[in-house]
């Protein structure tokens, strides 16, 4: 009988302004379960950057822990990523959202310039070196970008800048060209490989999207993933 | 050109344990942007009834409130159900989760006995006597239960006895049945019809259940909503 694949899903939090995007990361759960890949949700124990209120937009005056939170998503079955086995799991995915860019890396503040959490650093790396597939979707190839500056020149897509999107994704590629990565093109329709290093990345909504292109979106990351596996 | 049909989605928060099921809320959403119905996400400005810590199921000494949190999952776009315009819309939907039964009910602690909000018991009753259809999942056929309690006796399901469910399908059907409706045992892979109220129920998480079949569940009852406008 084959194994069944099993992909660790690195979660930011839980919501798009200060967290994980609630819609990516079901679609990437769901996507997952279609597709026969085992999920194992994953988040770093620490304190998320702030907290948006979504209805409105501005900070609370609140503190909410990233794996906590992230737990509603993963529905209380979620490791803390510096406990993360990378040797039992095939692959790792991230969804997008804010977290991504406030929580694992203060991309959305300082660019690239930014600092990493450490065990975001530590996993990705991992992940990389060990040869297992990573898929990122949204604003997550920039931490992906991050967590390789230095080690290897890895090709990612945030979107493109002819389609609509709510987003500077000129300055957002810029960033990632100056980790010494390199951002390519593709439409929100579209998943880019980059198969010398084993890395999916998708726009979703980093572009003007609805939900069926998110899921679509993932489809096809995890799709292309288990490919590279 | 065929008018877009439009359903209200109603959400108790954000995470299963203390507000909207998450797999269930993005599950509905997706469904009805695959079959072209367009969704206006609406919640309750209330506060929750309390917040729970979903890594450890601890109660926390927080205070959120169910509009703001039910917004993470709508990403901002969701409306007060004081303010939901009924005319303007052709059918209501309400995803699961403990929200369903702490934040409009309090039968999570109470069962049928206890009290329901007002602008919920509400919206369910205009929506049924407009005769527009109402789909419910997982836990929240105990809220229509309520809400059309001494007004009419509606056909729901919660699930069944005989396949493996994490909670207490007995308890809760005889609660329903309390209420003066009637609880109807269904398969997690099924939908019940009660096609003389309009009114569509799918056990999703009540059951032990897969993500991709709380997606079946959620398209199953989208398409049965639609049959019934």
């Amino acid at each position: 009988m084959e194994k069944k694949l099993k992909f660790a899903v690195l979660l930011s939090g839980c919501g798009v302004y200060d967290g994980a995007e609630i819609h990516e990361s079901v679609s990437v759960l769901l996507a997952m379960d279609k597709m026969g890949v085992e999920a194992v949700c994953t988040a770093p124990n620490t304190e998320q950057h702030h907290v948006i209120n979504h209805l409105t937009g501005e900070e609370m005056p609140e503190k909410r822990n990233v794996l906590i939170e992230a737990a509603r998503i993963a529905r209380g079955n979620i490791v803390d990523v510096a406990h993360l086995n990378v040797t039992e799991l095939d692959g790792l995915v991230m969804p997008g959202g804010f977290g991504v860019a406030k929580n694992f890396t203060k991309w959305a503040f300082e660019g690239p310039a930014g600092a990493i959490l450490e065990p975001i650093k530590k996993v990705i790396q991992d992940f990389y070196k060990a040869g297992k597939p990573i898929g990122a979707v949204c604003m997550s190839p920039t931490t992906v970008a991050k967590a390789l500056e230095g080690i290897a020149n890895v090709q990612l897509t945030v979107g493109n800048t002819i389609e609509k999107s709510p987003y500077d994704i000129r300055a957002i590629s810029e960033g990632i060209n100056q980790t010494g990565s390199t951002a390519v093109m593709v439409s929100v329709n579209e998943v880019f490989v980059d198969k010398a290093n084993k890395i999916v990345t998708s726009p979703c909504y980093m572009m003007e999207a609805s939900i069926s292109q998110i899921y679509a979106g993932a489809e096809n990351t995890i799709a292309k993933m288990k490919e590279l596996v």
